[in-house]
């Protein structure tokens, strides 16, 4: 059998550089699109240098549909990985309209694309917050979806309509939603891992930061939510595992399997102090943090059940909570700050 | 007072021939963006011989952003209704991409131009598809939303999701989004109404075309719905009444109402059967017809509460039933092939 093409929209991001290693390991070939707004391509380099081969990259953007298209006319794609996408929840509620445009005008952008050179297959990249407040727990996929409250998941549950009527409409289409939970640590090598810009949204990369003296102190948003520690309850899922669900995923489209959602997590719950503890651990550094008040529109907890991606993709995580922290703090500690510095370099 | 510009997108079609009267009649500069796609030029030609003036018209697609652009340049414009988009319900469950495209890519570039031009007034025509199932009746404007099955009404609700978000991050936005029931009717002078393409999806231009000999009979889509005599039940508004509820909503937008959200109906239900006795007595045809089954998709019964437009527009529906009905018969009398064959003649 001929190796098969992934095609993998936001590739140099955090998530997309897993995602293609793991790809790799399992005999893909890859083609990446980013337009490296919050990517950068030293995480390609590194990726490159792990899989001991070359990734053909192209800095292209999904609005930019004549540029997709030349993308798709160059390479043989058989699925699509779609990734790209803007996804910090307080720049969604300021700017609205880009996050609209970018990511729902994007992913039509490369529909469109798709369907005019015969491909039928992605797998995208959606979120646990399509489920809103949690009506119970843990999340199934047939819990009630649509409730987001804010830009940002909106764009998701969008997303997940137009591909939802896209396969009512033509059975040729294949699509795997895969709804993350909260996606953290890093490759085994240290040498990829999360690199936000500016000052990070999530717990884990703030700590992270923290922990190498970026930053002085960890601000805990709710410490009186009804949990065991009042802290915010998620479910972390270490990336590599959330890579290798992606692999899985593929496989599944490959099967005719028309739309399949599922929940990417490992169906625990684990709180702030709970993390900050493992993460001491890990690190060997002490944390100092400041409880704040909850931030507008926190919940106190969500963790997904797992089972049908289990069931159906043959897949589970299976890295706890020490590997998250030591393997995120080997990232961190030998890139102090994160890709900056390293560009242009041969590291 | 200098008078106010205002730009109406798909202002050649059915509601903007409409409206662009109304908002003349009212004092109010006019420029028309309309891709064509649904509507005649012809229309506009009937328009500005009702007027009496020119109308400047630019055939123009809202996916081209920089000729929506060029248009904003060109003149000084104080609002938008933007009425273009596609809306056959049945079209966009076999193409769902392009309805997302255009109706949700066509709304974001003109936003995006919109803002880009200092331009934050807009009205918007939205439909009372977006309540889904009614859970109670009459509608009103906080009855929930969002239930569409189809992808027609999903691009209507993402739309207003878009504006909700857009009015919440920035306050110089102001937006009317008009939640319509069922327009029907004509201009009283019988030269403008609605000349849908192929096989008319709804009950009045179908009926119309039976009673000119386009078609031998009228389909009833159900009769034994939870309703007075079995057919489906609407709340039908005449087109004149729904244009003068756009003039009523610039005039809110100019007071800086941020956003509002208003149905556009009589309150009254009306049956098809109903209508079809209505329409046989202004017309003075025998409408044949014959009862099939429900159409997927199709609600018992759906009218709304227009108490809210009356309070805070002070605009009300006053044309009934009978009207509707000699309006209509009127137009397709003297127009049996709607604008068809006037295509480039002076009349």
């Amino acid at each position: 059998m001929a190796q098969k093409t992934v095609l993998v929209t936001g590739g140099a991001g955090y998530i997309g550089s897993h995602v293609i290693i793991e790809l790799i390991q399992d005999g893909f070939d890859i083609v990446v699109l980013d337009n490296l707004v919050n990517a950068s391509m030293e995480s390609i380099r590194r990726v490159e240098k792990i899989a001991g081969k070359k990734i053909p990259t192209y800095s292209v953007d999904l609005l930019d549909k004549n540029a997709v298209d030349d993308v798709f006319k160059k390479h043989k794609i058989s699925s699509v990985i779609h990734l790209a996408g803007l996804k910090a929840v307080g720049e969604s509620c300021e700017l609205p309209l880009l996050y609209y445009k970018t990511n729902v005008g994007g992913t039509t952008n490369l529909l469109e694309v798709m369907e005019a050179n015969g491909v039928f297959n992605i797998v995208f990249s959606s979120s646990a917050t399509v489920y809103g407040l949690p009506q119970f727990l843990p999340l199934t996929e047939d819990h009630p979806v649509g409730g987001c409250t804010n830009p940002y998941g909106k764009t998701k549950f969008m997303i997940e309509q137009i591909l939802s009527d896209l396969c009512t409409s033509n059975k040729k289409w294949n699509v795997a939603v895969l709804r993350y939970f909260n996606p953290v640590g890093a490759h085994k090598s240290g040498t990829i891992g999360e690199d936000p810009s500016g000052v990070p949204n999530n717990l884990m990369p703030f700590m992270g930061q923290v922990a190498v003296g970026r930053r002085a102190s960890l601000t805990v948003y709710g410490s009186d939510y009804d949990t065991p520690d009042g802290t915010g309850v998620r479910d972390y899922i270490h990336v590599v595992d959330l890579a290798l669900g992606h692999v899985a995923a593929v496989h599944k489209l490959n099967e005719q399997c028309g739309l399949k959602v599922y929940n990417l997590g490992t169906g625990q719950g684990v709180s702030v102090l709970d993390m900050v503890k493992a993460f001491e651990k890990a690190s060997g550094k002490k944390i100092p943090y400041e409880l704040a008040e909850r931030r507008l529109g926190d919940i106190a907890s969500c963790y997904g059940d797992p089972s049908l991606a289990a069931k159906e993709l043959n897949w589970t995580a299976t890295r706890g909570l020490d590997e998250m922290c030591e393997d995120l703090w080997r990232w961190q500690s030998q890139n102090p700050q994160g890709y900056k510095g390293a560009e242009g370099s041969s590291q």
